[in-house]
């Protein structure tokens, strides 16, 4: 068979997940907490099915959930958008990314994405017959570097996927970064992706850049989001989209004929759940008490810290502590320690190899305690 | 925007479920039953979240899942499908469709599709930038010209789509039909993607012809199920793909990068109630007494039936009453009688209007019985 993605193999966090299970180590490394999700939601979830809430609902999304959704960005980012013409709830984040990326892009079409990238972009952008335009960011730090953004900008591009609080690193975009991406943006007339999937998980009292923020970027963005993420339950897989009308009435048409619709108990239930919840306005120094927390344990080993200012994730340098490839590293420490992390070098296309590793600190305080004492042995 | 579906508005089903929540009508229209789903089986959701299975599964499907759906087409078709290289679950039998023809079309591959045609399968291939070669079923009784199909068949053929019980007509394939499928498909080397989200609901003592019957055709095949059409819940979105281990390695590839995994506690829930579930097996005779419910209910009305054998549909000829076009006579239908169907030309790429109608019959008996007494009115 002549294969649409012929470079692909199975994603990394797949194969970490089932290398833990093997070889029964602590996995830090897909990023899911091990802690309960709120058991009012699950609880609302068991109602809706109850009230027979299992059939089709609306392909855009419940309304009761969309409006709830666009009342939730009217308090937040103070942004209007209009939930019937402009959310369309998805089943996850990774679908509502490809989704838009679908949706725009044509054959020959380039688009520029930051590396370290979740690996899911490039495949979407090839499958297309689209080109993916590989910039790095700074390293340590993983800031964009704009001046290569505006060198690699060409007729051909169509868009740019921007990623923050950022996966793996944990990087979150400034005030700044957002001026440069609108100065390019509409100089160069591009779309932007905006993966916005750790939106509240922002540490440090930094603001999160959403580009719900910016009602003239939203013009030209899709933005991409995850219940999984903000709730704990990852394994739900439910997430929206916000959009331009007239963007959004062109993802529907891709929409409505991949998955069509999504869960229909899960959609009641946020719908419910989101009248009267503010406990997202914590949630940034909840998961910021567990990154201090690996933080402190980590001190004692001989990783070096790259700091992270949001997500589920941080990483470190083990530069001080052996030479091997960071995917030979993390095979040793699956079988050696009985830890797994993720190697960053799975985020680029091309092997690149800084000898970082990224943990996932959204785990129960002695799930930590307990890897880090393995890390130690 | 430079459009991706420039053709393509908002899907007929969406369309005419919205029209009866506005005028209070009566929903016989998009394919969903009005009656409770198995008390159990949300039960079975209930308590796998109460356990906490609420994170990403594998992206595969709960491997649990996939054994047991493996165990059931043994049982039912006598093959054996090996769970980790040929099954996967997705969201829904529309995404397993979308993502098969995803996974084997290139720019300027063409696919063999019969019309009517469920509406996401030409979207699917066009979206590809692949090219629907359509052929009419045989009017009245939805035959497949086999004849044209060896005419039609060109290099450039890729795969061809089957759908069996068939959606809008209700027409299922014979053991003839599989014979000239597997002739062409071997002597022209093509795909064939087999949308068996009926599988169950066949009717009359016939046998339902999976491509799982048959190792030869499942060699080049995806067959796409849904397990919402199977257990009631059409809001889950929830099916699974089944193919040979080499197509299904491509398949995954996309899979991933598409909604990478499936909601699960569904999958949980799922994975327990087949175990001991051979509820199925009286689905058909079920589903039957409702379709012929609704036949004895229209024989006194002007309508003319078109037979259906399988599915949750029955197509009925109106030209006795009518000389509208079919969208004009169900948005009548809609206004003035308070009952929703779906004009067949809906299914047509161009529009093909033989005055008929699809009803949809998985319904209690008293919404059946309300419908036809206001059709009368
Ligand atoms: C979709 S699987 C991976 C979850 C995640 O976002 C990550 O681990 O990076
Ligand atoms: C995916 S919406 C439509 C459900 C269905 O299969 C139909 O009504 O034909």
């Amino acid at each position: 068979m002549l294969s649409k993605l012929p470079d692909v193999g199975t994603t990394i966090f797949t194969v970490m997940s089932q290398l833990a299970l093997e070889h029964q180590a602590i996995n830090l490394g897909q990023g899911f907490p091990d802690f309960p999700m709120s058991s009012e939601l699950t609880n609302l979830v068991n109602k809706a099915m109850q009230d027979g809430h299992n059939q089709y609902v609306h392909m855009n999304g419940l309304p009761l959930l969309t409006q709830r959704i666009a009342a939730k960005i009217e308090k937040l980012y103070h942004t209007a958008v209009d939930a019937a013409s402009q959310v369309t709830v998805t089943p996850g984040g990774t679908y509502a990314i490809y989704t838009a990326l679908t949706t725009i892009l044509h054959a020959g079409d380039e688009v520029i994405v930051f590396e370290p990238a979740y690996d899911s972009y490039i495949p979407n952008i090839e499958i297309n017959g689209a080109k993916a335009i590989r910039i790095s960011l700074q390293f340590p730090a993983y800031n964009i570097p704009w001046h290569e953004v505006r060198q690699q900008v060409s007729p051909r591009t169509k868009a740019i996927i921007i990623n923050s609080p950022h996966n793996p690193t944990g990087a979150v975009l400034t005030a700044a970064d957002m001026q440069e991406l609108q100065a390019i943006a509409e100089a160069h007339d591009l779309y932007i992706i905006s993966d916005e999937v750790y939106e509240h998980l922002v540490f440090d009292g930094i603001e999160h850049q959403s580009i719900l923020r910016y009602p003239a970027l939203l013009q030209r963005a899709f933005v991409c989001f995850s219940f999984g993420k903000t709730y704990h339950c990852t394994g739900w897989k439910i997430g929206y989209c916000v959009s331009a009308p007239a963007l959004m009435k062109e993802f529907r048409k891709v929409h409505q004929f991949n998955c069509f619709s999504c869960n229909a108990p899960v959609q009641y239930a946020l719908a419910e759940y989101l009248l009267n919840e503010d406990a997202y306005l914590q949630l940034g120094s909840q998961m910021q008490q567990k990154r201090d927390y690996l933080r402190t344990l980590m001190a004692a080993t001989p990783f070096e810290l790259i700091p992270s200012h949001g997500s589920y994730f941080e990483c470190y340098s083990y530069a001080a502590i052996s030479n091997e490839s960071d995917k030979d590293f993390v095979m040793r420490l699956t079988k050696e320690k009985g830890v797994v992390a993720i190697p960053l070098s799975a985020f680029y296309k091309e092997a690149t190899d800084n000898k970082v590793v990224r943990f996932c600190f959204a785990k129960k305080a002695e799930t930590l305690k307990t890897a880090v004492e393995k890390l130690m042995h």
